[in-house]
């Protein structure tokens, strides 16, 4: 979604809609699996998550802390919006820690520890948009590779201690779908039993679950509103809510 | 320096001496050709600058800032300095435009319009360290590739409105040598008539022209102190001092 300039464009064109204070989290698995292969690189993944040795965590600082957060920095600046790009390590925004090998070694993937965000609401006061890409860092000097999703749901979290917070998930789909394969059918509002018996069921896709336990829990610890929609209706404000 | 973990701790070692606000603005050079390399696009270098086509571009976005920027926020946060990566674009920090074709088209290189440092100011206050990756943007959602010597330059001279500057310019060498074989021939002061003797002499090499010239701008718009030495000599105030 923020890998091509098309659906780029688009999507901070939707963004740049958004009234008040705003913060955007992106991902870009796609183009780290393309910059890995062109250098000879394997990709791993294990239930979607990239299994991120010394060189993927290389290619992940690139592309995710280098190529896509300044190209999109650069394109809110276009458009008038005073960006920054950062990761979980400048402003010492996010710290995690490299996860324990169980029955996967995920290799330098981060679980996070602690969110601090008084520099962050700094900028945020003076109309700053952050940047976040996916990467935290251990405090010894190690990034991290951590999963975009719950870096936007544990940065939604703390910033509802200090702000109202609406949390957009944002997808290729209109939101939540009880058939994959019907566009239209989307579930407009989710509570957490809907939830686990849907995915009981198997109704909800395995990509989807993370998202949705990000959203259940950011919404228990005090985030106003969660919604999971594609970029045009980021405005309307409808898709799946979390209720 | 900072492409390699050892010369990069040792850096950061002195750096961390340096008593006061203080910045880094580094290069990735190396890495920038070894990675293109890897993905195949061929290195052109005209007069020591790297010629930048587009896929060029998106190399030195990703090794500069990126992997070399985060690489030293996270090893600064290691060492409990509280640091934020930015380029050019992030926080409106430099505006540039595209070089004009003349004898040599470099392609995407931007030659400096403005420094911005109002927001700059406020994270300095705060006692947080900004690490600057030699990218700058055109205003219009095009980054340019931008000579890192310049940058901090522009940035010392900008800062200089506002706070006492001193600038180091850091390289492996103790200072400006009379005979390059010689390290024991530092020239300790250097003022602009004898650099354009030397010049003219053929004495300085032409890899050091351009830091010098930077230099007695920036002395000359304000910057208090500029010293060009290596990162031993940072906390000794050995070196070249532009006088």
């Amino acid at each position: 979604m923020v890998e091509e300039p098309d659906s780029l464009n688009a999507l901070l064109d939707q963004f740049k809609k958004i009234s008040g204070h705003k913060l955007l989290v992106h991902g870009g698995g796609l183009t780290a699996t393309v910059i890995s292969e062109k250098l000879g690189i394997e990709t791993k993944m294990e239930e979607g998550r990239r299994i991120t040795d010394a060189e993927t965590l290389e290619v992940v600082t690139m592309v995710y802390g280098g190529l896509i957060n300044k190209r999109i920095v650069a394109a809110l600046q276009a458009r008038g919006m005073n960006a920054v790009g950062l990761t979980g390590a400048d402003l010492n925004l996010i710290t995690a820690h490299k996860r324990p090998v169980k029955d996967i070694d995920y290799g330098f993937v981060g679980d996070v520890d602690d969110v601090n965000v008084s520099e962050l609401r700094l900028l945020i006061e003076e109309n700053v948009v952050p940047v976040v890409a996916p990467l935290t860092h251990d405090r010894t000097g190690q990034l991290l590779n951590t999963n975009a999703d719950t870096i936007a749901a544990e940065l939604a979290t703390e910033l509802s201690n200090f702000y109202k917070v609406f949390l957009f998930f944002c997808f290729e789909k209109k939101g939540v779908l009880l058939n994959p394969d019907d566009e239209n059918s989307v579930i407009y509002d989710l509570n957490l039993t809907q939830f686990n018996e849907y995915k009981t069921e198997g109704i909800i896709s395995a990509g989807m679950i993370p998202k949705l336990e990000n959203g259940f829990r950011a919404k228990m610890k005090g985030v106003q509103e969660i919604l999971i929609t594609n970029p045009e209706n980021i405005s309307t404000g409808r898709g799946t809510r979390l209720i």
